[in-house]
């Protein structure tokens, strides 16, 4: 596809399975993709190693990775290796666990305003999923909606009458395995992708987390093979 | 006034005069202060030992520092040394400025957010000020309704219903004047704070740069005196 004269529009990366596949999309429909990703004082690098991987391999216009300190707050077991990370949870859906980390997708939306602002962008893509997902209060259309409204609030350019900012959320109301099925029609090779919570000492993930579970439920029913290896292999 | 069961409120606290007063208000009102400012990538520290200065004399019962990146997009002449702070302007209130850096409330509001959660606070003080201000968008009273409607979806707390949060802005409708002369009278030792964009290699400010223009104008306004000395006395 021609890039020429393409919108613009920022994308949250995080460099798992479910942001890839909103790059994948935002490209699809023809957007000109910057990536951004956050170095938030997660546990581990891998996830943005993979960010990294995932922006190349999609051709993103370009990709920025943010310092930023959320670990200063403590509160989460992503950020704070005090809490440990839960394992074999038989129930996903029951209450908000302790990976969740205050106000992220808040902070993270943030930061893609400033940049769509700076780059004279009015679309920002996010990967978020109010379906197979871990109870983040921050991942539900009612919160996205509340965000895009304050947005356009916000920015000079909303003061200004420049453009209507718009927080897409193609994922939304997805499953995982519908999720995999459209990124692999996109030529989304998910073997770039992370998703766990707690890999071991050279990246692979653990197969137990909220993150592996749902990845691996989602490639089951979508009946393929998760191309990733885990530490006690799980396909 | 005692700090019994006191409610906690975040302050974001820049070390300026109008946070000051901000900071001021909060603990006569009763709240239990955690003040909060951030090294964003400002042309100088100046404002951040202001900040610390200020945090202590009006007894913070926390201060955090928060190092952020918002030089990375560039694009404001308070993060980008190739922009010059704009001197000695006529009218303040033609347009939005260079000095506006893009989404900066939203972000600091956002990690308000994230510090309140975690301390299970709902009260944010911010001192913004929609009359004598800049023009920047971020400052308006339906920019900031807009943000508390969002914070009130985004969080766990907001979602288990364990209270409402707010964002207050007690001195958003004041002029510079009204705000001085409340400070005064709650105590507020304005020498320790500073305002200048654009202050000089010893910390001075400049007196014409917008804030100083604002400042200076208040103080004449308020019939006192500004106790901070300028590099060129304009008291």
């Amino acid at each position: 596809m021609s890039q020429i004269n393409a919108k613009k529009a920022i994308i949250l990366l995080s460099g798992g399975l479910d942001s890839a596949t909103t790059l994948a999309i935002a490209q699809s429909e023809g957007f000109e993709c910057y990536a951004l990703s956050f170095r938030y004082g997660q546990r581990h690098e891998v996830e943005l190693t993979a960010a990294c991987r995932v922006a190349t391999a999609l051709h993103a216009k370009e990709h920025r990775i943010v310092d930023m300190d959320l670990a200063a707050f403590g509160g989460s077991a992503l950020t704070d290796t005090d809490i440990d990370v839960p394992k074999d949870r038989p129930d996903l859906s029951a209450g908000i666990p302790v990976t969740y980390v205050p106000a992220r997708n808040t902070i993270f939306l943030s930061y893609a305003l400033a940049y769509a602002e700076i780059l004279g962008a009015f679309d920002i893509f996010i990967g978020v999923n109010a379906l197979d997902y871990s109870g983040y209060p921050d991942c539900r259309p009612e919160y996205i909606a509340a965000f895009e409204a304050m947005a356009n609030l916000a920015t000079a350019a909303a003061v200004e009458g420049d453009g209507h900012c718009r927080i897409h959320t193609p994922i939304i109301q997805m499953t995982k395995a519908q999720i995999i099925s459209i990124g692999v029609n996109l030529g989304v090779d998910y073997a770039m992708t992370h998703s766990c919570y707690d890999p071991d000492e050279i990246g692979r993930p653990c197969g137990r987390c909220d993150s592996c579970q749902l990845r691996l439920k989602g490639f089951a029913e979508a009946g393929l093979k998760d191309p990733v290896e885990y530490t006690a292999d799980k396909n």
